[in-house]
Parts: C-alpha cells; structure tokens; sequence
C-alpha cells in the first residue's frame, strides 16, 4: 500500500474528527485552512513522542494514537486554552495499513473527547515516532503563562500523581489496548488503573479554562513535579519549599517517585490568597485541588524539598539530553 | 549540557525571530500565544524531514536548519498564503550545543527571510528526524486550494525543474554549508548551483500570493511534478496530457529526471484562460512561469504525458510506502 492510499486510510478512520470546529480545508491540501474566533488568540504547542522511549517499542497502535494527542493537548490545559485542532505527523519503519487504521482509531478517540479536529499531518519512513502541533483559543489577554506567579501566591497541584508511573513498572504495558477501557463519555476514559491513566491521559481542559483570571501561573506535570515546579518558580522569579507529605498520591505510589513522574498530566498552579474560595469551588466542580506551598520572592528562584521539615534531595524530571 | 540548556541555546540563537509578527507568547512556555489578524484565515501544514531519507546523514546543520523550514514553508506558498510563525521539533541521537546552535542559524536565516516567527519547539533524543508546522494568514476565502481547476483552465509551472535533483548526484552535498552561500537580501539566497537550490529552496510565497483571485488550483511541487500534478488533477476531477519537451528544465536536468524530482519546490498551478495576462504579469514580476497543459473534464482524472506526441510512462515521484 504506498503512501497516499495509507493517508485515505487514516483520513477515512478519523472520520468526523476531520471536520467541523471553523475547519474550511482539511486533510488532503498542501495545507489546512481555518477560522479563528475574533477576540480571541491562538495557542500553540508541539510535543514528539519517541517509540521506545516516550512508550514502549511494540505498543499497541490505537494506544499510541490516544496518548500522542492527549500529552500534547496537556500544554494547552496549562495555558487555560479551549483546544481547536492539531496537526499529526507520523513516521515508522514500515507502515501497515492495519496499524495505521489502529492508530488513527485511538487519535480519533482523543480528538472526539477534547473536541480538537485533526486538519493535517505527514507520513514518512524512519525510526517510529510521532510529532503533534495542538492549537487552541484563549480570549485575548486570557491564556496563563508560567511567568505571573507572585510572592504569597499560594501553590496547588490538581489530582493524585504518581499513577501513571506505577504503569512503566507492568510487564503488560505494550499490550495494554483502548479496546480494554469501557467508553463514558465520547473520548474520556473510565479507567483509573495506572495503565489506564498511562495510556489514556486526560489533560485538565476544564480546570484550566476555569482557572482563567485566577490562577496567576500554571504548568502542567509533563517531566515531574520536582522539575515543573521549578520551571514555573524560575519564570516567576519566586521560590518556595514543598514538603514531600503534601503531595497528593495516587495509591501505591510513594511521594519520590510521584515528582519525578511526569505520566499523569495533571497541573501544577499559583493562585493568590483571595482566590482561595474561587479555588475551591473549582475544586467542588473539576476534582481534588490540592495546596502544596507558598511562594516567597527569593533571588535564587526555585523549588526546594522537605520531608518532616528535614531538606531533602529529590530526583529531577525526565530528562533527554 | 542538559535539555533546558540546550533550549536556551537555540532560543538564544534564535534571536530575533522569536519575536514581533503578533507573538504574544514565545518560546519558553507551554504553549505559545498569537495575535492572528482579523478578516483572514489561518493556513497550517506540516512536513517531517528524516536524515538518512529526506536529506543525507551527516549533513551540515546550517542547511538542515535552512531547509526544514523552507520545504514547509513551500506549503504555504501553495496556498497563497503569507507565512506568519512555526513551531519546530528535533529529534536526534546526541544533540551538542555546537550543532544545536548552527541548526538554529540556518533555521534563523530561512525566518528572517521567510518573515515567519519560530515560537516553540520541542527536542527529544531519537533517530535524527525535524518536523516542522507552519502557520500563515490569508484574507477570508483567498487561500488556493488543489480542487479549484475546471475544464479549459491553463497548467502552469513556475521557475526550473530538476536543478535540485541534480545535487543528490553530487559527493558533496553533505559538506555543503550555509556559509558557502553569500547573503542577499536577508534569509535570501544568491547561489543557484544545484547544492545551493538543494539546502536552500526559495518558496514562491510572492507569486502564490500573487496568484490569489487568479489561479483556481495550486500545488507545490515537492514529490515530482509528475506526482503533484496528478494529485491537482484528482482533486480537481480534471485531466491533462503534458509533453516532456514543454516542462521548463535547469540546465542539465533531463525532464524524465526533472519531472520525478521535487526538491526544486516549485509551483504547478491552473488558472482560466481569461487570466492569459494577470499571469503573464505576474511572470514579469516573480520569474518565469511555463504554460504546459490545458485541463479537460474526465471520468478518469489525471494527468498522462507523452514526448513528441507519443505516450510515455514516467516515473512517480519520491514515495515513503
């Protein structure tokens, strides 16, 4: 099968997902026309996942596919960004037509759940990896950067962490299919097992649009919280101290490697003390919200970590180079 | 030197042209934020680049740098849209600054002479691999489409064909470097060898534009025009006969050779008869633009060539699978 039929193949399994949402030209042109809402800017992220390295050599297609877009649709969370549509390029050694179907199934899944549409891509041969551009739309001036956090801002972190990661610890991992997770929702997962929250991350789309103008920073946990928590301090130029017993986790997991494990795709915020009513009731609405700190202007920004009060050294963050 | 290290460098690199142009946000956050102008519409493709495959190992990073984004770039010029900003993703086994860095000139250079701001990124280690989206403006309904063409419209080609080709055949393509290549006007290029029109595609993003309201059908030319002109033809439910003898050559190129190769990234369009002099103007201005076929209605559409009047079976262009 050569490469424009695989690339009907793909077209013709994403199905709806190819349309609608200010989509004018989708796949299929030299490149992908759309309308963007007035009053608003656009918001931008790009993520590559690497086979064998990102997730595991042999993985199942429509696994890949759903987490490929939902690592990247994370960004767009922490920005406070309603997501639009996203750009898919794929390269792998060899290319089935199969697998190509299996994994468009699964990017279908996602982009129906987050309601992006997928208006282009590329396939190439090469070591098997996949690159996604996602876009969203924030009201002008809205979108949260991790440069606005200020001293007596109070620090939270949304969800339980360290999940995801106990799923790099079972031996079933690459055999783990979307097929295995009952379907709620259109494109949500009801799967809480560490491999379900592996494969199928959910990005807090509607947490991070209501922390618009309230949340004065934010990031989301894609390498851990030991390093996010300090890309977002050393943004803001502020410091704080987290002690390890404040970390919410998920059950088995211990606080170390909770941290240092970036799978879960969860938010990490600042938000000033007089919104701490605001904070809740989007905690009421959107799930567990959990304080973890207070930051204090410092000339030496960062995070820095504590057990009982004691200083400890914490594992950073995946780290490629 | 450590991955966010290795950001700052290339960001640092970057310079200039991770500004302006309507960038709110640029790189260094989770996701950029743009201005996008009213009354126009957002064009967006990608393109993926592997070494070994789209260009040879061990080639300079300057030119990878430089013709990364050109070759995506050439997407938008398809369309006729005037390029606004990227995001860029590197894939490699070991990333030293040093390399980063002259990935990062030529990158800068092809920008600046692009108009185009780089506002985020991503690098991961893995097999060497860049995969670039590009993001462009045109007014409300004025990109140009593959399916627009109509019967009695003019095929036309724009510049030379096979000059490009030609530096696949030549032992030092992989030696080649941006600072062999004197600089006109900034990001331009001046040298027309083969190797120089290899790691330096010049988009026709002024003639695309140009051909807005004019052209009915556009495609860049970056498989072969032997494949691209089938793809405009299919789109467009037409048909063409193109004789060898009529396809605009480099100097040394065969048209066989010439018509099988898309490195040039040139334009293959159509456009009504009655517009003769709107394109024979927009020649004067932009360069030569060679009349090859003349569209026809067909129950099987495509394009079929001949030489000397007698048909001939040509090779597609470049193929992954």
């Amino acid at each position: 099968m050569n490469e424009f039929e695989l690339i009907d193949r793909i077209v013709a399994r994403l199905g709806d997902v190819t349309h609608g949402r200010g989509v004018v030209v989708g796949p299929g042109d030299d490149a992908a026309v759309l309308d963007t809402p007035s009053g608003h800017q656009l918001v931008v992220s790009t993520d590559t996942l690497v086979a064998g390295r990102h997730y595991p050599d042999g993985s199942c297609a429509d696994a890949i596919g759903y987490r490929s877009l939902a690592v990247a649709t994370s960004d767009l969370a922490a920005m406070g960004a309603k997501p639009a549509f996203a750009t898919v390029s794929l390269t792998a050694e060899s290319l089935t037509a199969d697998w190509a179907e299996r994994y468009a199934s699964g990017l279908a899944r996602a982009a129906a759940g987050f309601g992006i549409a997928i208006v282009g891509g590329n396939i190439a041969r090469g070591a098997e990896s996949i690159t996604v551009t996602v876009h969203g739309h924030a009201p002008n001036g809205a979108a949260i950067t991790r440069a606005g956090a200020q001293h007596g801002d109070r620090v939270y972190v949304t969800g339980f962490l360290g999940g995801a990661g106990l799923a790099l610890g079972d031996e079933n991992i690459a055999e783990w299919s979307l097929t295995l997770a009952p379907e709620g929702r259109p494109g949500t997962r009801k799967d809480d097992s560490p491999l379900g929250r592996y494969w199928m991350p959910q990005p807090r789309l509607e947490l991070g649009i209501a922390l618009r103008g309230i949340a004065s920073a934010a990031i989301d946990i894609s390498d851990g919280l030991s390093s996010d928590l300090d890309h977002l301090c050393r943004a803001s130029g502020v410091s704080c101290e987290v002690d390890l017993n404040d970390v919410p986790l998920y059950p088995g997991a211990t606080a170390m490697d909770a941290i240092a494990s970036g799978d879960d795709y969860e938010l990490v915020f600042a938000a000033p003390p007089e919104t701490k009513g605001a904070v809740e009731a989007i905690a009421l609405r959107h799930g567990v919200i959990t304080p973890v700190a207070i930051l204090r202007n410092d000339a030496h920004p960062g995070a820095t970590w504590f057990q009982d009060g004691i200083p400890v050294e914490v594992r950073p963050g995946y780290r490629h180079f």
